[in-house]
């Protein structure tokens, strides 16, 4: 070993001791005839001094040997600040080049350079900690579902394209030409083949892939906690899976969430947040107001299916300069409303862009049924109700972001249940599996399940289930349909003909006559769950090596051409473009 | 839930108890008026019994509510055997088509039909045991490493390809048309980047792909345990993961291995046992016996490098037809020897097939020289050195499962060290590297390792390890390169032109130059790992879905076609064959 101690645990206790460090040159400091080093390693920086000058370099790899003695001035920030190191000797392990960017809390190299040095970017702080965090969370979540008698079982990487859900990638096979392997979006099948084989308990963090145009933050290749039980009702899985989120808020955070935690039906989640996901860190909910504008001689109003607002609490304020811009951030293509009506609760009285349609009484009673005060601004949206409602979602959050009520550090999560079993794509003319085509109707609903009749269709409800966190979904699952014949009517109503159906999924379909259990599962998204336990946003700090947007990882340079007698193996022709 | 009890748990002290089980026909028998139905999950076998008549055909999946009564007669063979379950009400979960195969500790389905419906043979106790045990020593691997303050960082699947070694699978890239990813035949310049990037300890259970031609018993996708330390040497590498094993050992199968464990060099293991993973669980070592044999008129030894010998304990009865039998045996191209000299100890005295060259005394001088004793049999190959020693441990390996000498409940582990760096090969007349590119000379041999004479080149030894286990190797790993400029020295050496190296690793060498700590590994193969912890020679049971050996997985039928489309958006033909 080329160290007696690591540069994190050196203390007040140790001084006299003889040690030896190891470590990167974080800073040099010439201090009169003294040269003070910040010596850095994973664990911490410790203080190293020595007589006379040195021609260290930052981020040089050396070794150091000499006293612990006690610190003159104590820097409280560090929790080795209470010694340093007087050098007897030094050895340098490896030169280094001068960093192209600073290794530092905030760096001064930009995203696509950082990007490049990805390996000098990582010995950041705020990466560290961040691939730290990750770490823990992943030992907490297999030691809490080793605990409850939760099976690892590793499924393949290389199995076979599906279809639903986003595009495969695809692996050719040498030895069987002409044919491909895909990379699995999920071990979706595979699970359930577990539960069918009597594993009863089944886990992985897995890796998982999808074809995907890359929108922002999104990776090709992703990680999963991926659960699977038997012999459970839609209750098991969600005590089983809140109790792991609890042990992880607790043991990696310090943190206690709520419990039992909230839950709210998708249904409701759509009328109150305009939102699948929402973040109930703050209110601003969403009210319908349509009995009470409607018939008022406002034609907007009078000829809309939905009229909502929410109210923005203390923003009465706003100048019209404001309003504007936010009327033509909701106009833009990604929220795609028509305009913005608001209600203002000023000083001086209340004041809407609606005044020549309603007496101030009738506004203020729209004001009490959203329980707005004096102070307050009330945004208006109306059209097409769940359009109406998601777009109001989207200017929720905006107003949230905008008042700093989203704070990182608060977390308050929730289950979102009751989801439609189907939607409706009207450009294909056919029903897609809201979450994905092997979760089940609820047991009440087989019978509309049944129906050939769209509106019938349409109001079936799963067993299927959502853990949102601070406006994200987290997590999602459902129960399974766990019959042959069940499992045939999904594909017949997702209008996946018998043939696709028995060649994609035969192995499954058969799978279930051999009897298979009642089961139900979730999986979660590591990535993001790692970012906001860890307080962000963003989920790229926390894959140690990322793609950017557009798939490609530029530190290794990849993908790039490969040679052309792979491809003669592989018995492949690349096109090139006219 | 579904139950109240596994079928596992119940005991004598739960006898009164109303409880509902759920789990799979195993059996049923009539019995007079009576049924007794055997009901099975994936903790154990309890039996449920009901008076009258059940139309249950196995496999059926049920639950079943009654009392916990005490069994007239009790089965010691099972946890459970003390009670049983007096019926009082049965409800069909899910039918069963009677399985293609019994699910049996021994199963009556030939392999390739158990394969198809591999969902269904996972139900048998043997696999089922294999899967936990794995699952057991994953968790045991995590623990002992987290303990010991390795982190847990994902590497991505989607990288380069990458020369040396076997043969990539590619993954082509639609969004950067033309080229492609390759997913990783192992971790190592990732983790060999976390080093530079300080993480100091790293680890990670990850999944492996190579697209060789299958052998017997290799898999395209495999699993390894891949770790990592900075600021080692590497006695600091052994005392890790001695340590591990040492846990896995214990915990696992309650099974103390030696402490500190034995260790061979590479040149030590090639002159003993003629392999490189020789299986030290038994002796018959190899003994060089070319100064006693030669100079005695026999041509074939007096012309040859090398002559070494092996003595058989008590297999002096052999018949001619037996050692005949053996001598087509090692001529096989698997073995390649040219003919194969016995010695015999019998009781009429010493024989051989070299009498009229060699007097009893001459005989009896090498049987002295080896060890043998009366009753044994030594057999004497000749030839090339090496080429010599290796066929003598196949011959070795053989005479050991032939005598009942490879238990496969007694584990003989231990470390191979001190492996040469460099391997020649004739036919593309160049170096190989004997581990890979990044594993460093030892430091004692830097000066030959600049050489440019081949027999310098040779001599450097590598601070290369290997973990053996029962004639496997298990591990391996090494101190790596962590200069720059020997990185750079060593793709020289290999014949990789600047141009390939900076294509292929210019990451990683431009890495090095901004501080690298001194480092090394190791990575250990869990599928085998697994399948020796569990007294089984072949893998397969240890992966829960594994492929044959022509790369398919014929339960779910991949790789298989993929649409027209899907090559169209990937601008791919595939050839067709004229």
């Amino acid at each position: 070993m080329y160290r007696t101690h690591t540069c994190g645990e050196l203390r007040i206790g140790d001084a006299g001791k003889k040690v030896t460090l190891a470590g990167w040159v974080q800073r040099t400091r010439k201090f009169g005839s003294m040269t003070f080093i910040d010596l850095r390693d994973r664990y911490g920086i410790t203080q190293l001094v020595l007589d006379g000058d040195t021609d260290l370099g930052r981020e040089y790899v050396i070794q150091a040997t000499g006293q612990v003695v006690k610190r003159e001035s104590v820097n409280a920030n560090l929790p080795t600040g209470e010694i340093e190191i007087k050098v007897e000797s030094i050895n340098v392990l490896n030169k280094a080049q001068t960093p192209p960017f600073t290794i530092e809390e905030v760096s001064d190299g930009g995203e696509d350079l950082r990007a490049k040095y990805r390996y000098l970017d990582l010995r950041r702080a705020p990466l560290q900690r961040a691939l730290a965090l990750r770490h823990r969370l992943a030992q907490e979540v297999r030691n809490y579902l080793d605990a409850q008698g939760f099976m690892e079982v590793e499924t393949p990487y290389l199995i076979k394209s599906t279809p639903e859900g986003a595009r495969d990638f695809v692996v050719p096979s040498r030895m069987n030409q002409g044919q491909f392997y895909a990379l699995p979006q999920s071990p979706q099948t595979f699970k359930q083949l577990l539960m069918v084989a009597g594993y009863d308990r089944y886990f992985q963090i897995v890796r998982c892939f999808r074809d995907e145009d890359l929108r922002a933050d999104r990776q090709p290749e992703f990680t999963q906690i991926d659960c699977e039980m038997s012999f459970v009702q839609q209750e098991d899985v969600l005590d089983t899976f809140e109790g792991m989120m609890r042990a992880m808020f607790r043991n990696a955070l310090g943190v206690d969430i709520p419990n039992p935690l909230p839950r709210m039906s998708w249904y409701d989640a759509m009328d109150r947040y305009g939102s699948d996901k929402p973040d109930i860190r703050f209110g601003m909910e969403i009210h319908e107001i349509s009995s009470l504008v409607k018939g008022h001689g406002f034609g907007v109003f009078d000829s809309a299916d939905y009229v909502g607002a929410i109210c923005v609490p203390g923003a009465a304020g706003y100048t019209r300069k404001q309003i504007d811009e936010l009327t033509e951030w909701v106009k833009r293509p990604q929220v795609g409303a028509k305009g913005l009506i608001y209600i203002r609760m000023g000083e001086e009285g209340i004041k809407s862009s609606v005044d020549k349609f309603y007496t101030p009484e009738q506004l203020s009673e729209v004001a009490a049924a959203i329980g707005a005060k004096q102070g307050d601004l009330i945004f208006c949206l109306c059209g097409a109700k769940r359009k109406t409602q998601t777009q109001l979602g989207v200017l929720r959050i905006e107003m949230g972001n905008r008042l700093g009520l989203r704070d990182p550090k608060v977390f308050a999560p929730l289950w979102i249940v009751d989801f439609p079993l189907l939607e409706w794509d009207d450009e294909t003319n056919r029903f897609y599996a809201m979450h994905h085509p092997f979760t089940a109707p609820k047991p009440e609903h087989m019978e509309l399940f049944y129906s050939n009749r769209k509106e019938d269709l349409e109001k079936v409800c799963a067993n299927a289930y959502d853990f949102v966190l601070n406006g994200n979904e987290l997590g999602g699952g459902s129960i399974r349909i766990h019959q042959a014949d069940v499992q045939e009517r999904m594909f017949e109503v997702l209008g996946i003909s018998k043939e696709d159906a028995d060649y994609k999924f035969g192995f499954i379909i058969n799978a279930f006559k051999y009897g298979a259990p009642p089961h139900g599962g979730l999986a979660f998204g590591f990535d993001r769950l790692c970012a906001l336990f860890g307080g962000q946003e963003t989920i790229r700090d926390y894959i140690a090596f990322p793609k950017n947007n557009q798939g490609r990882d530029v530190m290794i340079d990849s993908p790039s051409l490969i040679d052309r007698e792979q491809l003669e193996e592989l018995k492949l022709i690349v096109k090139t473009e006219k």
